[in-house]
Formats: C-alpha cells, sequence, structure tokens
C-alpha cells in the first residue's frame, strides 16, 4: 500500500452561491490543483459529489467537470453518502492512489439549494433519513438529533449551557475564517434566547443549509515531486456503517457508527487520540460534536460538555475543535462538508489560518457522518 | 493486484416493480449472495447505484440496504454516472478487492420511475444530459441520438432496416428472457411502422423506462474456497470520459470514450476483440449498438449495420451481441443497467440462459456508456 498525501486543497466561501455548481466546482477544482502545483492533465480519476444536483437539473456531473478542467477524458463518478459524501469520495480517491491505480486523483464537491425555499431544501435533506419509517412520519434532522440531545441529556445531564458553548465557540472560530458562512461571533446570552427549533435544540445549535464547493488534490508521494505546499499524509481512511434508524439501536447517547470508525482509523494510523492535535467533527447540530468527542475517545462518556464549557476546544485551547467554525458556522453544504473540513487542516498545516490557527498541527482528524450516523468517515492525517 | 471475481449475480424482472427501490434491492442482493454461495457477514464494502431516488424521496440507501442485509456496520455509498452508474460501481468494487482493500464487494443497482408520469421520468432521466446547453433548449436523449444516427447515416448510408435489424434482434433474444420488461419478439414490418420519436429514430428503435434491481457479488480469489457456481474473472475494468456535449466533440459517428475504453480494456485483458464470445452492449438507442461495434473494433466504420442486417450478431451467430436483449429490451432502469448486464454474462457463462444461450463463452465484454457518453465502462470477463 502506497503512502498517500493530501497535496491541495480549495473551498469557496460556503453561504450562498450566485453561479451554478458547476461553475463553482471547475473554479474551486482549478484552485486546489493550483495550490498543489499539479497540473489538470496529471489528474487519473475525479470523484465528485453533488447529493442534489437534480436541484439544478444536472444529474452526471463529472463528465462537464472534466470537461471544464481540459481532461475530458479521465474517468469520473458521483460518490453520495448524504452529508458524509466528500468523505466518501476522499475514501475511494486514497483507496485508488493508495492500491496503485491512480498517480492523482480529484475530490471535488458541491451543493447548491439556496435557489430553493426552505421548504423544499428542508425536503431534500430529510431525504438522508428513512422515508417510510422517520421522514414520511414527520421526522426531520432537527427532530432526530433532538431526541439524541434529549438522551443525552436525559443520561448524563448535559446542560443547555453546554450545547450553547460549542455554537458559541465555533461562531467565534468562523469569526477568523473567510471561507465561512457565517463570520460573526454569538454570546451564551444570544444563544440562550435562540429560538426553540426542536427541544432542546434551538437556532444556534443547528447548523445552516449553505451553498458552497470544496476539492481536494490527493497524490501518490511518487507522483510528487516538489510539493508546492506542506502535504497532509493520510495515515488512516476509514468508512463505517449502523443500523440505518435511530429507533432501532441500542443506544441513542452516542453514534455506533462514529465509535467503530474512530477505533478503527486509530489502529490504522497506529496513534492514540492523546496524539492528534485538533480535530474537525461533524457538528450538523451542537449535540453532534459533544457525541463525536466521546465516540471518538477525546472524553469519558457524558464529558464532553463541560470539556467545551471550560474552554479545551477553542480554537489556542488544549484540544481544538473544529478551528474552521465547523458546519455549525463555517456551513454545511452537504456534499462540500468533507472536503471543506480537509481544506481547513491543509490550511492549519500550511499555517494559513490566521486568526484561527492552531498552537500545534502534528496529527489531525476529520470526522463525517451520514445523515443520523447511518455512514460515517474518519480520516487521520499527519506530516511527512 | 489480485485476481478479482464475480462470484454472484442476481436481477429481478425488469418493467414495473409495485415494490420500493429499497424493497427490490434488499430481495436481489440477497438472492446475489446466495447464488455465490456468500454470507451476507463476509461483505466489507457495499456500492450501490441509484441515480433517482429522490423520486422515491429516498438518498443514503446504502445503510439501510445494508442494515437489510444484516450487516449494518459495512460501508456502503453510493455511485453514479448516470446510465452507466452500476458498472462504475463495479470498478469501485473492483479496485476495492484487487487492491486488497477488500475480500467481498457488493455491487447492487436500483432505479424506480414507474410511479411518475411520463414527463417527470423523462426529466428526470434528461438530467444526465447538459442542463444549460442540451436540456433547457429542449433537448433530450431520444433527439440527441438521433443526431447521432443522423450522422452515420450521412455518412455510411446506414439505413432503417439496419437500425431495424438491432431492434428485431433484441426483441427476439428477450424473449427468451424471463428477466427482460419485453418478451414478445417484433418483425421488421412493426418496426418500420411505429411512430417516428425523434427522426431517423422510430418507437421501436428507443430502449424504454423501465423499473429494475441487479446485484453482483465481487471476491478476491483468495476470499473464495468453492465457488457455488461458476465464477467470472474480470480481465479488464475500464472507465473512461469524453468531452461531455456532443455539439464539441470531433465526431458524430462514434463515441469517443467507447473507443478509449474498448482500446484499454483488450490491453487490460491482453486478449484481442477475435477473442470475445459474446457482447453485452449499451443500446440504449438502435444506432448506439452499431456505434459500440465499431468503436470497439469489430467491425470496420459504417461496417455493423450490415453485419446485423446479416444476424451475425443473433444469439447463434458469429459473434451475438446482447443475447439478454439488451437495453432496448430487456428495459433500460439507469442504476440497475450495467449490473444487469453482469447478470446475463453470468448466466451465459453458468449456462442458465436458456433459449438465449450463445454457443461459446470464453471471453465476455460488457460495454456501458453514461448520458451520450461523457462516461463510459468496458468490462472484459473471462474463466478461471
Amino acid at each position: 500500500m502506497r503512502e498517500v498525501w493530501v497535496v491541495g486543497a480549495a473551498m469557496n466561501r460556503f453561504g450562498k452561491m450566485p453561479e451554478t455548481g458547476r461553475e463553482a466546482i471547475t473554479r474551486v477544482s482549478l484552485e486546489a490543483l493550483d495550490r498543489a502545483g499539479v497540473s489538470p492533465q496529471a489528474v487519473n480519476h475525479t470523484f465528485l459529489s453533488n447529493c442534489f444536483g437534480v436541484a439544478e437539473r444536472q444529474a452526471h456531473l463529472g463528465p462537464l467537470l472534466n470537461t471544464g478542467l481540459g481532461i475530458p477524458e479521465v474517468p469520473s463518478c458521483t460518490i453520495e453518502s448524504a452529508c458524509s459524501s466528500t468523505s466518501a469520495a476522499l475514501h475511494e480517491a486514497f483507496v485508488h492512489v493508495a492500491g496503485g491505480f491512480a498517480e492523482v486523483a480529484l475530490v471535488a464537491g458541491v451543493e447548491k439549494l439556496s435557489h430553493l425555499d426552505t421548504l423544499a431544501a428542508t425536503s431534500y435533506f430529510a431525504m438522508g433519513a428513512d422515508y417510510p419509517f422517520e421522514t414520511r412520519h414527520g421526522a426531520t434532522f432537527p427532530g432526530l438529533y433532538a431526541t439524541l440531545a434529549n438522551a443525552h441529556q436525559a443520561k448524563f445531564g448535559t446542560t443547555a449551557e453546554e450545547l450553547g458553548s460549542v455554537a458559541v465557540k465555533n461562531h467565534a472560530n468562523a469569526a477568523h475564517n473567510p471561507h465561512a458562512h457565517f463570520q460573526k461571533p454569538i454570546t451564551m446570552e444570544t444563544y440562550l434566547h435562540s429560538p426553540m427549533i426542536a427541544s432542546p435544540l434551538r437556532l444556534y445549535d443547528c447548523c445552516p443549509f449553505s451553498d458552497g464547493a470544496a476539492a481536494v488534490v490527493v497524490a501518490a508521494r511518487e507522483a510528487v515531486n516538489r510539493p508546492r505546499a506542506e502535504p497532509l499524509v493520510i495515515r488512516a481512511s476509514v468508512r463505517t456503517g449502523s443500523i440505518a434508524d435511530m429507533h432501532d439501536r441500542s443506544t441513542l447517547t452516542g453514534l455506533p457508527a462514529t465509535r467503530l470508525a474512530g477505533e478503527k482509523a486509530f489502529r490504522q494510523a497506529k496513534i492514540t487520540p492523546e496524539q492528534v492535535s485538533f480535530l474537525e467533527l461533524h457538528d450538523c447540530f451542537t449535540i453532534a460534536e459533544l457525541m463525536a468527542l466521546e465516540d471518538l475517545g477525546f472524553a469519558p462518556a457524558g464529558a464532553a460538555g463541560k470539556l467545551t464549557a471550560d474552554g479545551e476546544t477553542a480554537h489556542d485551547g488544549r484540544l481544538p475543535v473544529n478551528p474552521s467554525g465547523g458546519l455549525k458556522a463555517k456551513g454545511h453544504p452537504v456534499s462540500a462538508t468533507g472536503a471543506g473540513q480537509v481544506v481547513e487542516i491543509f490550511e492549519q498545516f500550511n499555517h494559513q489560518a490566521g486568526g484561527r490557527q492552531v498552537p500545534r498541527v502534528e496529527y489531525a482528524l476529520a470526522h463525517n457522518v451520514g445523515a443520523t450516523g447511518g455512514s460515517c468517515s474518519v480520516h487521520i492525517f499527519g506530516h511527512r
């Protein structure tokens, strides 16, 4: 198995894109290739994520992207795994390069739903849940994650202020991130007085609907002569699943797919959680960040709330979590989210993260969840 | 690189499915695993294709399938490449198994659109084309393939009867295929009097909208102790692309992606077209079968029409083409089509093809096209 590097990564500002998804992802892919110092002609395979292209009346985006990049003969496919789509695409790129089937692969994710009204956009998002058993009965993601939050509060006494401390921290980080959807800090006061969406989750517990595009260039170590930027070495690339529906699971205070992915990833990377410098976690709702910290072994069960409220996960804390602002404040354009996490890690490793730069960059972990954890990806990145 | 086998394959009858896509693909996957003599618990990765799940309000089908199979912890992702989706999924499975990342992988494709009206179904299909430059101006696939047919007729004098001979042959084959959407032979008379859809393409030049599900079990040779059926050895697994839009290409009488895929596949398999016993080709329209025969090197440019009219590609001819009935008559449930081709080859290799059994089964080639050839897959299968 060959060593696989991330040699370039780029994203646009998440939020509302005036251009089409195709235009955005073409531009961002060229930027990622340029950052890598890799010509489009060196790409052997494109893995694209675009869950809701039908909202733009456009499926089969890969050949359009490759044509736009000037490499029409290069194979492409669309990879989806709900909110963890580009992480799944990154895993495919990793497998192709590690196995010697490609020297350079492009991972590109894009989503545009802002031209739809909120109900239509919500309907698209909700398709990640189980239609006959969940969505059809009115369950959408805020309600499903509220169920997890209720269970966590009932078992561990997790407080509103602890949930709020995730939101306050991530908004503070995003204020230093020019790629972020929201770039304004919020106070605990603002959080506590924001409208209730699905008890106990308030408005500021929820990530926004964002448009966005992000791209990552993956290459075999042997294929890169002189990297233009400090590469990320992919030390672990792990994907898992779990029982799709929460109502059939044995636990509601964590995600089994995350636990399994974490265990496998640390085994693959041959490191322990203590060695990780910072994390990009899947915080589609504040409770998700707390559960992920616990499921991945960074905090004992029920202890992540206090950890966060104590400031340990701030960007200059002991274990910075979501220095980018996370899905919560950087934004969550479904198919661009996983690649966006890698962009943050790439910029941190290259000390280009400005006011959100974390103190240590030895190992970083990216965690990306599909829906309520029916699927999960964990990647661990290190240095050469 | 390890030798990779197809050890099981199954499909339902293409046409109109009363059940949901999820129910169909779960049942068919279990049948493919049973034919392989492989327990679901042996599966390491599921690659699912389901382009238009949104029509059933269901994205993220992988975890639902794996949960239904009793293997919820197994990773899954959705792979799409328009009409060549399950071939793209098969390629990912091939790469995972050949590279040692999985011992057994499940490839599953399903599509259900029959609950929509024809206009809505057409709109979904048309999303495989280029929205701003093609679809928005009224171009859908019958019109786009009619353009190719016109160019072929203008350059080579291809006749209506030659196009019709593809339809008559494929309907004759499908009459012996219990999996086929249409199981009734047609005459040349019927063909020539069928309504014009997009000149020169008549009703019987066009494949139908079909629902359907098909699954393929892929395994490393080392992982199979005693195969329950005669396995297919994957001698080549190749994917390519081409300029997405026909109006930007230098040729309209063939598909550049097919030509490139064919060349690469024969090189990978280390065989020549002469060694291939029979073909499953992407005949979404009759002209597509003729172009594929020429692009893949089975006939000189412009000669495939006469070859077909002369009966050489009949199921008992010199080079049987689409013994299954092809997309034309077996049906074309977008995401199940590629896997459906493999089911046919599996049944032919196992001499289970009844009245459509071909005389020789040494090597078989499957060719699957995305849209008008923005993407293409070619697989070559042989014996142990």
